[in-house]
């Protein structure tokens, strides 16, 4: 019966994914959905790409969390357009919350829009938002078995991020076994190694997401 | 519509729950769900209160996985009864599984099952299993803003462990906002600082699951 009635649902989300994607085109948009556990350093992230890439691009973000708004306090701290979307209780977002909330956010003026999604190694990629592009962060402190056990989440994304990646002295992560077995389940995807800290990583990633926003344009 | 249909099935779910808190306690069983993010440390703590728990206590362990078994085959190694449970793509366990695989286990000669939930901060807090007690692990290196964010994985527990608490030195986390926060939502259920690598904390938690062993028992 839940499986009928997911189904269910995710048919209705894909329409509404879309029209969302139609909207964006219409303004030459590019949208970033950012996944990952919680913690994982998604917010820190971004932020860190903002840096990066706000003197090429007018930058748009949406905060998706369960509950409280202190991520899109962050970024509105540093000039940036950011609304914050709680989905009280569920725990990913869904097309329809991004299409309501994309007028709160000034379109023409807009390349790109990142979207934090709530912080779930799971359910949000089952759900398309009208992205043009996924990230998925993995962070070294979670460890090297998350691959396997988590498959969709590095199936069905463009690009996976190591991140945290100055932790890597701290922890026993075997870095072959991520790469082996992301290759494994989504063979033509790049993987970058980020810290957000140090900002090695960022440099290649943003030259890989601008690939994204100059597509968007055209 | 997506939120009927949740209640429907959560409403199914705790009526297996139920049935499955009459089978355990047929069976003077303590089971304990543990959940937290992935990657947040909960097999190795269930492998370093196994090792604490295991001269007074007869153990079992079911490993609740999206994928893959390898959990299961750490616990196995360890001479424990042990059972993987695959949920193909499910974000959490529901009591009906536990229903269909608690004959698995050898249930006459147990006093204790584990059960290792999903990694999910969010999902698994919804769905109650049969349990006895509830474990939240929070790790060190997902930061110190998660009782905010997942407030009901936080509230609806009956303690807190804080994992991988070696790590402190090497990550900005203010402990008092989290303890501040989870006494807020949680004002009498405790809260346990642990690292499984140094087992620094394991003693202090065995002594609080110890009482609800006996509690099961009697």
């Amino acid at each position: 019966m839940e499986i009928k009635v997911l189904h269910q649902v995710m048919d209705w989300n894909e329409d509404v994914s879309d029209e969302v994607k139609e909207t964006l085109a219409a303004h030459h948009i590019c949208m970033i959905n950012v996944m990952g556990s919680p913690g994982a350093g998604k917010t820190s992230l971004i932020t860190s790409l903002i840096g990066s890439l706000k003197a090429n691009w007018r930058i748009g973000v949406i905060e998706g969390d369960i509950a409280g708004q202190t991520d899109a306090e962050r970024i509105a701290a540093l000039g940036i357009p950011a609304v914050q979307l709680n989905t009280d209780g569920a725990c990913h977002i869904e097309a329809m919350s991004i299409q309501h909330i994309l007028p709160e956010l000034p379109l023409d003026d807009l390349d790109v829009i990142f979207v934090e999604n709530v912080g779930n190694l799971v359910c949000p990629a089952e759900f398309r938002i009208g992205e043009s592009l996924r990230i998925t962060l993995l962070s070294i402190p979670e460890g090297d078995d998350k691959v396997e056990k988590y498959p969709l989440m590095f199936t069905d994304t463009d690009c996976l991020v190591l991140n945290k990646y100055d932790m890597m002295p701290y922890f026993e992560f075997d870095e072959s076994r991520v790469g082996a077995n992301y290759k494994t389940v989504n063979p033509d995807a790049p993987l970058f190694r980020v810290s957000s800290r140090t900002k090695d990583g960022i440099q290649e990633l943003s030259v890989f997401i601008e690939e994204h926003i100059r597509k968007a344009q055209s």
